[in-house]
């Protein structure tokens, strides 16, 4: 291992969009593990729309990054230095790390990755937490049935190409909606959607009226903000809506205003539920029924890395352009060889 | 009994509030019930908010009505001619009929009303729809907890004093928000709430959280708007919206815009739920519940009794400004002398 770890910290909260002024690198020593940690090389990183909400002042499901201090990440890395029973050197473990190249960790903070099963980049992917994400919130929010029609916004990105796939599998008719005309290719071509709607060509919800017209049963949102406004109206009698995401308004100075859709929830009896993974503390199982699917063929991902941890601020700002399929993650060092 | 037969049928579907133009008052015969049929008597018919959604011409839950035809509503009546074997002359009756001071129904549309147990205009308010809606809204839709912090809308309404008396006896602390001094000092002074909101006269934002200072757990609401907008912020984790009514936009003719909610529906993981009475067909538990309640002084409530079947229109059109307390009824008819 080197002697030099470099940090992403957080300058400043932003204002509205993040820019490079949000971030400040730092050189800081590598940490020194203490009983019952490790330490861990950063092979890959994950950048996640959620990050955006750690960088506001204001209180949430999880405590606002403070200025001047780290921020944290998804990352899978290598084991270097191990001072816990657990794990080895050389073991390639996943965890809520750090924007570094270097990080300790306790052993129960971390989960170990199985090199032979995946590539071990999919730990904060299809086989990590947006997968799980997908995986719960599909399931025990939105509530499936076959034959239910199901539509999915930002349906090329992590969460959203996963839950189209799991609702395609279950029998229902899936309706992916994305920016780009190479996503919804993805979408229909590579991972049975049966329609897909590109919000920057199409007039959305007439789209969406098309493509569903017995109506919606489950909109799993990852959007918010004008997408939903033009779902909302084919939404059915009982459809659940999963409020997952909302992207769309991540970066709003000021609290947004939109059409009121509580007249709709009442006539239609429907039901909104927000989600976060985190609230679910056991991963297992929808880790062996996701990891079951890739390896059967049944569950295709694809990842959109960028080379090199000094670009993990553009890694982040991108999401925020909706460029990029897939998963987005940071590669940040070599992953080990395979014994 | 008489050969004339009023009917208030619509007139014209209200553009914004509906007025006096909206109805028509027409001469109709009695008339002849079928094998099967009972003829019932109005006594007390009811008025009610969700009646505004039937004036449009927009799919819904339930057919809307049509200009020129007769307005359906909830009845209580005697029966005065029956040709079905499970109601005699003289019962009293319940059920969905018209607008109307004769009106023919099915036996299996009605209820029985036993006079001797509760004031038979009772079976269109504490004891019928609205306490019903109350009772499963609350219970199966807000799931409370003894100890929750509960807030109602339209407190003092038919099915806003129900929930608050449900939430109370319960154990859960509740907050009422009415549009007058006379609504809050009752809901505090009689009904057990713990703390009473004028809308007309406080921030309401403000107050809600200073008498939730752990925040609110349940929401009930029958108003929706800015009402609604000022309860959210004290909105907890894992709070329950139970989207009852929402009265404020009843008359909206547009589709009216307001802060976006589901961001934080997404931080908070909120679930709004929609509900609507109907859906439920057996509705013989509930009633059981309030009726003990009831006969036990534990349940109060008041009833604003329009006299005289001409005034069924101000009376409809007095339930949007917000000037009455508990269920609003008009008597039509005298009630039968008990045996």
């Amino acid at each position: 291992m080197g002697d030099t770890n470099r940090q992403w910290r957080l300058a400043a909260r932003p204002t509205g969009e993040p820019t490079h002024d949000t971030f400040e690198l730092v050189e800081a020593g590598v940490p020194d593990p203490e009983h019952g940690e490790v330490l861990v090389r950063t092979i890959y990183q994950s950048v996640d729309p959620y990050m955006r909400g750690r960088m506001r002042d204001a209180e949430s499901y999880a405590e606002p990054w403070e200025p001047g201090e780290p921020m944290r990440a998804g990352v899978v890395g290598e084991v270097v230095e191990s001072r816990a029973d657990r794990f080895d050197e050389g073991d390639v473990v996943t965890g809520d790390l750090l924007w570094a190249e270097y990080a300790t960790a306790t052993a129960t903070e971390l989960r170990r990755v199985d090199p032979s099963l995946a590539p071990v980049s999919t730990a904060v992917g299809v086989l990590g937490m947006p997968g799980v994400t997908a995986f719960h919130g599909f399931m025990d929010k939105g509530k499936p049935q076959a034959g239910d029609t199901v539509v999915v916004s930002a349906a090329a990105g992590a969460v959203g190409s996963v839950v189209g796939q799991l609702a395609s599998a279950m029998g229902c008719d899936v309706i992916g909606i994305a920016g780009a005309e190479e996503k919804c290719d993805w979408l229909t071509d590579d991972l049975g959607f049966d329609a897909a709607v590109n919000y920057e060509e199409e007039d959305v919800g007439r789209a969406v009226a098309e493509a569903a017209p017995g109506g919606v049963d489950v909109y799993f949102d990852n959007v918010g903000g004008p997408v939903t406004d033009a779902v909302w109206p084919s939404l059915n009698d009982f459809a659940r809506v999963v409020a997952c995401g909302q992207i769309s308004l991540y970066n709003a100075t000021e609290l947004p205003t939109g059409p009121r859709k509580l007249t709709d929830a009442v006539q239609k009896r429907l039901k909104i539920e927000g989600f976060i993974v985190r609230d679910y503390d056991r991963w297992g199982h929808a880790l062996r029924r996701l990891g079951g699917l890739v390896r059967d063929g049944d569950l295709q991902y694809r990842e959109h890395v960028i080379e090199g941890f000094e670009n993990a601020p553009d890694a982040f700002l991108g999401l925020f352009e909706g460029i990029n399929i897939g998963k987005t993650l940071v590669k940040v060092g070599e992953e080990p060889e395979l014994p």
